[in-house]
């Protein structure tokens, strides 16, 4: 299935709004208000309205939208209706948090191996009981338990030689935590977390409240 | 100075901006044209003009940007002209990976002051030189350190717990990166960090291509 021309933004909110829903869905809340989710996300209804229109038909007018079903709905356009294998690249301390951090196993993303240069920490496992190779593996080892991710937390300077590596290793996904910018080649999505980018925000807020 | 009613996304793309405008800095690029400034944050060129024109007249026509004057322009909107004092709240895996990362210091962002729960760990200091004070010492020391930004990296269930402390400490900023949602009164900032945002657009990425 092909959606063409959907802004990234539409993207990035469809998935705020599963978070959202999966929220009501603990709070034991079955139908929601467009209003209501909008708050909840920090957007105005008009655009969820018109984010979600891109995909079709969603809610029932004066209704609002069915939780769960709505919820179903975005997890499949988005691709989340099943598990993805991922790579950790660099097992500092970074890379330890996320393979342990529960956001990600509770939205089926799933470490399958992890790779650092360290001698000392090849051969080893993660408390997680992650195996750690050395990232001479790589192309095996990925192919091996068919990672279609890699997230990189190693120093930025060893960043883009290990995104080459796993592009050769038939890796298309990658995101990267160090501090620097990747290139890869086309049909390759990068995305590149920054942390600072919130703290700016929070910089504004206080300076101009 | 207030600027009201502009929209969070021009803020985080402001943000953007600087991390494009730092990198031609580097490769000593003095004037850019809005074209290509877009190009290297993925956006549209009338995107940059638009959120820019929330704030003045920037750049010259037919000409482009002064970068590091659009730079420091943008930083002084941001309130990045200065430092921020930080104080980091869990030092687990995430914790000690935040303070240590370059991002932060780079931005001007500063941990003055770092608390734990552990008894095993409060008293003693970080690899960086920081303190660690225990949760009880946190509304003295917030003050004592001038600390304007608190960064949550505890578990989940202690995450309100310690966004109510920030609070009652004179914290009016916070970043969190605990997986749950904080309620903070009003005139209090929430930033929350959800790393599995991110590797939903990977995921659609993957569906979709």
């Amino acid at each position: 299935m092909k959606f063409l021309k959907i802004p990234a933004a539409t993207i990035t909110r469809l998935s705020l709004y599963t978070r959202a829903l999966e929220g009501l869905i603990k709070d034991q809340v079955t139908v929601v208000s467009s209003k209501k989710l909008a708050e909840l996300c920090g957007v105005n209804p008009a655009q969820i309205r018109k984010d979600l229109a891109y995909f079709g038909q969603f809610g029932v007018r004066g209704v609002g939208y069915y939780v769960k079903e709505l919820l179903f709905d975005i997890k499949k356009i988005l691709g989340l209706h099943r598990e993805w294998n991922l790579a950790i690249v660099g097992v500092g301390n970074l890379g330890c948090a996320l393979v342990a951090h529960e956001n990600f196993t509770k939205q089926g993303y799933r470490f399958v191996a992890a790779f650092d240069a360290d001698p000392m920490k090849a051969g080893r496992k993660l408390v997680t009981g992650l195996m750690i190779y050395p990232p001479s593996d790589m192309q095996s080892v990925c192919r091996d338990k068919q990672v279609e991710m890699g997230v990189i937390c190693t120093p930025p300077e060893f960043a883009q030689d290990i995104a080459n590596r796993l592009v050769d290793a038939g890796v298309k996904a990658i995101l990267n935590f160090a501090p620097t910018q990747i290139q890869a080649p086309e049909g390759i999505k990068v995305e590149n977390v920054d942390f600072s980018v919130k703290l700016d925000n929070l910089a504004y807020y206080l300076t101009t409240s």
